[in-house]
């Protein structure tokens, strides 16, 4: 293993079922994050196929599964350049279901998918809800997790990659832009940091960006550090094209969980309280 | 209930050890805000006593029950001001043993003790920690949680008065400064918005000022909306004296969980997951 790891998120645009092109763009961005030094590359949430389906036909119309031609792609640009790519797509499960996935892919081809546990407003009547707990991969960058958009909006999915040792979360998102105050950071990018700091994990979150049927994305992608600050963005450049940031971590950071000379993130977590009080 | 609550945070400036000074301080700060509209007060955790203390035996020394002196003082302004009050103190659970507790105050006296579960670094070998969730008392300003610092850091703890109904979760903190890059907010406060999006809940954090035998404070009281962005603060101000932050709240707000046509920030949980994986 290295003694730093240089990720990078790449920011696109992916149009809704132009496959080709998604696949496209993002071998590109691929190849020129890897120019640039990065060995750990995160792509948007649904990259392969875009977002904004008008049904769940569609959806299933655009599917592909892990051994289909974009993840094949993938693949074959990991082993060329030995890298890792988390990347998002809509996966085919079988005739008639389609899950919200993502795949860790290293030099060796797919190591894990992940499917979207937790479902975005009219993804609940697109797609199958996972039911497993995110990956953690050993890859030799680092301890790897993953999860999807939505998903980091809940604390407890987020500790369970990091009990599992996870020392990087790559995080493929698509945040719908909303309205917030002048200035502020926007929230998506808040809960990726405090998700960072209360489980000392570095997460890369890579959001999309190109308005997409009248919806505008946060385009906030940002890579935070154990202690929940920024390292690289947040990218904030709703439809103005696609970006990219990288940063080089020192992934051992993660592995030390003390933040006092008696405190420890996980350790002080009192679960016997937490349960017995959503019993009573 | 009045449709809106005005709330405040009052950062002071204790001594440790000055429990009269405390107490007078901690008085004026609560007839001023109430000159100023509040009707929910948030003081600083151990405002009564402060907070670096020597040992255990110098806590002991300084605590109080929750009919003492100080929560005494306390509960007579909250009547003659018609407000709640919620505010940190050292208490006297028997001869041997303090707790590091916050008392929730309205026109009747002390209507909950919240005894902090989480206990920070030394505060470890002071105090004996509480056992009880966070109560959630509903006063005529709204249904108001509590909860001490540190505990803020438990996304799962957070979680349990939000589900149990609080509109507003307010906390007395002493947060201890420390490095961060320039111009991020501080971190501390970054988890704040982050527990109260998670769950469509304000949060009201009073933090202290005044350097305590060399220790420094991030002086960073803040109150937070149901979406994550702050209404009043934070403030920024170590060492550099007392100050006030006040904001209005819609608390009804707090009470709509919905974040979309389909989700719900706390039905969308899936705690069948969260339970399965923890016992793999």
């Amino acid at each position: 293993m290295t003694p730093h790891t240089v990720v990078a998120c790449c920011q696109l645009a992916p149009r809704v079922g132009d496959v080709a092109h998604n696949r496209e763009i993002s071998l590109q961005a691929i190849h020129n994050a890897a120019r640039q030094g990065a060995q750990v590359i995160v792509l948007p949430e649904l990259m392969q196929s875009g977002y904004v389906f008008t049904d769940h036909a569609h959806a299933l119309n655009l599917a592909e599964t892990a051994t289909g031609a974009t993840v094949s792609a993938w693949c074959e640009a990991a082993r060329a350049l030995d890298i890792v790519i988390v990347a998002g797509f809509c996966e085919r499960l079988d005739s008639t279901r389609v899950s919200n996935s993502a795949a860790l892919i290293d030099v060796n081809g797919v190591q894990a998918i992940y499917r979207k546990a937790h479902l975005w407003d009219q993804e609940k009547h697109i797609f199958t809800p996972g039911n497993e707990p995110p990956p953690v991969v050993q890859t030799r960058f680092g301890l790897i997790g993953m999860m999807i958009c939505f998903d980091l909006e809940f604390p407890e999915w987020v500790r369970l990659p990091a009990l599992a040792g996870a020392e990087l979360l790559c995080a493929p998102v698509n945040w719908p832009a909303s309205p917030r105050p002048v200035s502020e950071r926007p929230c998506e990018v808040v809960r990726v940091q405090a998700n960072a700091a209360v489980n000392r994990m570095f997460i890369a979150a890579c959001d999309r960006t190109g308005t997409e049927r009248n919806v505008d994305w946060v385009g906030g992608s940002v890579i935070v550090d154990a202690d929940g600050y920024p390292l690289a963005g947040p990218l904030e450049t709703p439809s103005n094209g696609p970006a990219m940031i990288l940063a080089t971590l020192d992934l051992k950071q993660a592995r030390h969980k003390r933040i006092s000379a008696l405190n420890h993130v996980h350790a002080d977590r009192r679960t016997d309280l937490y349960d017995s009080a959503r019993r009573a």
